[in-house]
């Protein structure tokens, strides 16, 4: 199926769907293309079936879903995987394991982090699930940045329920919990925050972040530059510059 | 790969990209769900690479690449096919010789239409090529519309070149020239205005649509309908009175 030379990006989402439906979207609007026959071919594999993805004893292991849509993509002929959830890249070595590239959600969003704030305290907002893991954590701090994060309390009661809003069609209730959790890291001394799961930033860009004040690294927006760099080598040269220039602006 | 009772929706998409994108983020949304598993699985073949849809004698044929799709959603267990750009049913009967029931776009939006225009005379807008088929005039006059289409210069000045802005990530720009094409239909003695181009809802949508003041058929959220009713017959039966209130809404 594959032709000679084409580069065919998988996508593996449904988790959730709007985040992957969103992911598509930035891809087309981040790749500089006058026509339709510029843009990138992408297989999106959405199957919100996937159990959530949890580590707690007990929970049912989403992993057999996640190898189901590794195993269709690679039959569908591509040749890379963006996985636009942040906590399912606690199977990331698992889903290497099925033979295809996988773009990594943690090292795209560093990229974006890096012009934004080159160095110093980090906000990371995520999954209880993806904090758990220390998966933005660990990298980010063995790249040399401080990472804060949102404490028990607002987990319980900002963050967590902002993305079940989200994924229950509710996404613009989710931006007060959101801003204000992004609001309490900032007054702790971030100097920007990573919105680490991709519910996350639907969730703030329904309401007028820019008031926030703060730079925010949009992890889908990250995953579907890295995506663009994967399908069309050079392409962003030019254009990345721009886009850190439009991200400090807003910033200010 | 399929197991027993699921029905996975395959989506065609890619003409264009940003319209596949809008399609799986309205399926999403129009949904009723309270959580990512109530959603509705589905794989999207978005490939950019597709001929234009042109009936010129001499343009490039896109059925090899229509067929190529299909074949892979077939493959991928898809239990039936959206195809989220207009033009493409143009070649509605090959699509269908592939053996996947094909949800018809013109139908879909046919049924939003009767909500909002319950008959008299409807607005046409869609690519020069799917105004040439009567794609939507010859269905709409047989179920009792009265049709009227932009005019050649209209079509020429505004809304070819709109398409293009969309296609061509300049989707703000686009408003403009559609808002002049669907106010001088309106003025023509339009009830309503069917957006039958897949990139014309997301033009219309990036300015003041509501201050058009005619209800407005946007065929990427009927297709989106379409495909629930497809994926889960019954569950829209009380969500889309509501649904049809608010576009009355709108219309006021």
């Amino acid at each position: 199926m594959v032709e000679n030379g084409e580069r065919i990006l998988g996508v593996l989402g449904g988790m959730g769907p709007l985040a992957s439906a969103q992911f598509m979207a930035r891809l087309t609007l981040l790749t500089p293309a006058a026509r339709d026959q510029d843009q990138i071919p992408a297989v999106l594999w959405s199957d919100p079936r996937v159990p959530p993805r949890l580590r707690d004893p007990g929970a049912e292991d989403p992993w057999p879903w996640l190898r189901r849509g590794l195993r269709g993509l690679k039959t569908a002929g591509c040749g890379a995987v963006a996985v636009p959830c942040n906590t399912a890249h606690g199977w990331y070595e698992q889903m290497l394991g099925e033979g295809l590239p996988i773009l990594h959600i943690v090292e795209a969003s560093a990229a974006e982090l890096r012009r934004v704030l080159p160095s110093g305290t980090v906000g990371v907002m995520g999954t209880a699930t993806t904090l758990a893991m220390r998966l933005y954590q660990d990298r980010l701090e063995a790249l040399g940045w401080r990472c804060i994060e949102p404490s028990r309390e607002e987990m319980a009661t900002s963050v967590t329920p902002a993305i079940a809003m989200v994924k229950g069609n509710r996404v613009a209730e989710a931006y007060a919990p959101l801003a204000a959790v992004v609001r309490s890291l900032a007054a702790r001394g971030a100097g920007a925050v990573v919105l680490g799961c991709t519910e996350i930033p639907l969730g703030i860009q329904a309401g007028p972040s820019r008031e926030l004040g703060i730079p925010l690294v949009d992890t889908i927006d990250a995953l579907a530059l890295a995506a663009i760099r994967w399908a069309k080598p050079g392409l962003l040269e030019g254009s990345e510059k721009a886009l850190a220039g439009k991200a400090l602006e807003a910033a200010k």
